[in-house]
């Protein structure tokens, strides 16, 4: 998903570097003499790190063309395998399979690791590189990075996490709870059959001993800053489409303009649709009971927003944005709760008949609405597109075809689990100032763990930083300029203490 | 205008050939002596003509690019003079000039002669010949056509009819009727200064003495058939616009999707704007007053239809245009009704945001729709517009962009006037089957003519073929294959017999 970048996120959610000092590393609290001997072996394993990141991003697997799906099925297995997992198993999901692996070393707790092993297409004659040979590049202002597809999407933040077990390996120390490994290889194309993984019975009975999922990911800002995000909108992308085929009114194909005299237009059909999906405000959903879930935002939640307004700028909010106003000429802080309680049905794109310049005499055949939905807690994909297909059905438009190209509903994790009180102590002994957030306006599919089956919490949690996921140049950040941005030993040292953090929790 | 293709407008009307016996060749009736001598003195020219035809397509203006005005003038004013006209002026219109003149022969009666001077932008890469080089061409099942921009639109019909003032001085015969000429060299981009040109003082004074206007134009279809249109529907074009920058709401420029939940929609007030302009069935125009005007067919207009759905086949009709159903399901004679005398609010485009494959997660800062109108009598163009602006203001949308284009409003000419009579009374006598055609659905700029101030019957006049008008590889046929359409004595003949005809009207 195009949100996974931090400073994107950042920036949608006005997450700027907060008060505190900074100060450079990975401190060190209690643990000391284990986490010296494990820095130690990180610090040795590091160039070997590197050259898995690289060797990986060199094994591309693209689920959209079905690309190198059983090499990468085996390079994942063989990174699991060499990490310390004991089983490791192919999970059929009927599309591009998930690979789910165990390391058991009888400690009290489980936690579960999400992977995704596919990457986003990509153009090499659009970058600087080439996209597929993770080379080393010096980039000013940033630092010594790793240049190529899936640098930072995702497969530098998972190389990080899986130093981390070869340095529990390498230094002879025992893990302080034990893995549940699921990758999969469909997140580029959202997930449409993750579930099915999940679901599989061994899958599905080691899932729930976890006492919660994390996906590695570069949580930090250039600047340094980290936003620890406690769930993120559902996202759902579809295709509104009145056509004359499926109407079966209007012309077959674009016909001269004067006919639509005595020719019915799918344009002004689709119009006419679209029209009952909104309420008079522009804004406001219109489709019937697609509120009906919504959950209101806690005292703390607004608490949370309340601060987030007061330190950040609106003014540079609205700048960045070129917005003059926002929605009924609200506050700063209201445009912040909206952003993270407000359930959407956008318009992304209007196609239809003639769009190049000036005019041209037709009466078009198709007319066709991109429309994305943004939802929040406790909305769910299916019910909702269920109920904005029916809401079509019922005003009269049973013809238009409403054609979903993929999305997940809303996650949520509770800011009480043990999971985010962890985050919150690993960010603190790092010295790195976090922001809270209610909710990412943005999506990812954290809804197949904190959603039914499972109800697990489930968080992005990595530092460090990189850019460029799903476009050219993407990179992930080894050795930094900024000292307040972590290199790869203090990103792979995070992962250690957040195991013995977790460990530690009664 | 794309409507001048005599196939397309019979296509537009389904106006095929009569059940009459076709016999080739120019009859001819009364005036046998003049007519004899005039027919050889235009035999005589014929080369010339066609040089004439030629050496015009040579000289192309081009209103849109200003391209060779004082050239077009020069070249109007010329023919003109070579013509026989006594007086010949250079009309100020504000934008490119028209070109007036006046050949008095002391007759009776005046008639008025539109000519366009200038022609349709084109790319000379999509042609098989130079399009500037007025090329003669055996087109194969066509005949020998000139082809060059313009040759039918509308140099070479203009062409035919200035060889029969010709064949008048090289004969020495007197012409029956005065003529007063008026060319104009904007009509390609829709005759925005032409009234200008028709309200200057002496012009003004002089059409209105004249018993109609006509367009020299080819009017027969390929297979020989002839239309005599009464009329078309005026046509105008125009943008509707839903922007930030206008609205002062929304984003300056297209913003992640996710912002919708606090940023206005562009896109969506588009979609809202525009519904207010429809009736619920979808193809009524719901603009408050748009229709006051609107004249019922008569009783003789829909005889006209009548006959027009007995002789023409609605199966043929629906598989060209490839549909189904005609609105509301209503029978083959109400769709001719409904071309005729519906007006009509368009939508020939939709433009927003991301319009490629997929989705893209935007929120559009503008949206646009390419909208047009068609007219019946009595709208006229700038009342339509006005009525639709103020709807939208009326209905909350004052932000919304009403920004027209170009058009006409519509013209209509009595079937009891002289010029029609004239015209059935030369097409009987050349033995040319023509149906009556109540109104185009098409547009051309008669509306000059036939609106205030003059007032004047005015119809396309013209046998012979063509087509390309605005396309590559545009012709006018001079020797064609079918004995049915009139060579380029026989166009010329016609204009001749048509002059006599109108002088001999009581």
């Amino acid at each position: 998903m195009d949100e996974f970048s931090p400073t994107r996120r950042a920036l949608l959610q006005g997450a700027a570097a907060g008060a505190m000092t900074l100060a450079p590393g990975v401190a060190l609290a209690a643990r000391a003499d284990d986490m010296a001997a494990l820095r130690r072996a990180v610090e040795q394993g590091h160039d070997a790190s590197v050259a898995r990141i690289q060797e990986w991003i060199r094994n591309p697997t693209i689920a959209a063309e079905r690309f190198k799906v059983p090499e990468g099925v085996a390079h994942m297995s063989k990174l699991a395998q060499e990490a310390g997992f004991q089983k490791i198993r192919t999970v059929p999901t009927g599309g591009v399979p998930a690979v789910f692996a165990t390391l058991d070393v009888g400690a009290p707790k489980w936690l579960g690791i999400y992977f995704m092993y596919d990457v986003k297409q990509f153009d090499p004659a659009e970058w600087s590189v080439p996209p597929l040979e993770g080379r080393l590049v010096d980039r000013p202002g940033v630092g010594k990075v790793i240049m190529g597809r899936g640098a930072v999407n995702q497969k530098g933040p998972e190389g990080a996490f899986l130093a981390a077990l070869h340095a529990f390996r390498a230094s002879g120390r025992k893990l302080p709870v034990n893995l549940a490994l699921i990758a999969e290889g469909e997140e580029e194309i959202a997930s449409p059959n993750f579930l099915t993984a999940i679901r599989d019975p061994d899958v599905l009975a080691t899932m729930k001993k976890c006492v919660g999922v994390i996906i590695p990911s570069a949580g930090q800002a250039p600047a340094g800053n980290a936003t620890i995000s406690l769930g993120a909108k559902g996202a759902v992308e579809m295709e509104i489409v009145s056509d004359s085929a499926s109407w079966g009114r209007g012309p077959a194909k674009d016909l001269h303009s004067s006919q639509f005299a005595r020719v019915d237009s799918p344009a002004w059909r689709l119009v006419q649709a679209l029209n009952t999906l909104m309420a008079s405000d522009g804004h406001t959903p219109a489709v019937e009971g697609f509120l009906d879930r919504v959950e209101p935002l806690s005292t703390r939640q607004k608490a949370l927003i309340a601060e987030s307004a007061r330190t950040n700028s609106e003014a540079d909010a609205k700048k960045v944005m070129g917005v003059q106003h926002w929605i009924n000429d609200e506050t700063w802080e209201q445009s912040l709760e909206r952003l993270a309680s407000q359930p959407t049905i956008n318009i992304q794109g209007l196609v239809s008949g003639y769009t190049g310049e000036g005019g041209k005499t037709v009466l078009p055949h198709r007319a066709v609405a991109k429309v994305e939905l943004r939802l929040v807690p406790d909305m769910t994909k299916d019910d909702s597109v269920a109920k904005l297909k029916a809401h079509l059905v019922k005003k009269g438009f049973p013809d238009i075809e409403v054609n979903v190209t993929g999305g997940y509903g809303p996650t949520q994790t509770p800011e009480e689990s043990g999971l985010i009180k962890a985050h919150k102590a690993v960010l603190t002994r790092a010295q790195i100032p976090y922001a809270l957030s209610v909710r990412s306006a943005g999506s990812w599919p954290g809804v197949v763990f904190t959603g039914d089956p499972l109800r697990l919490p489930a968080a992005q949690f990595g530092i460090g930083n990189g850019n460029g996921a799903h476009a050219p140049d993407e990179y992930f950040v080894i050795e930094p300029t900024n000292p307040q941005v972590a290199n790869l030993t203090q990103q792979t040292m995070a992962y250690v203490d957040l195991m013995y953090e977790i460990a530690a929790q009664g």
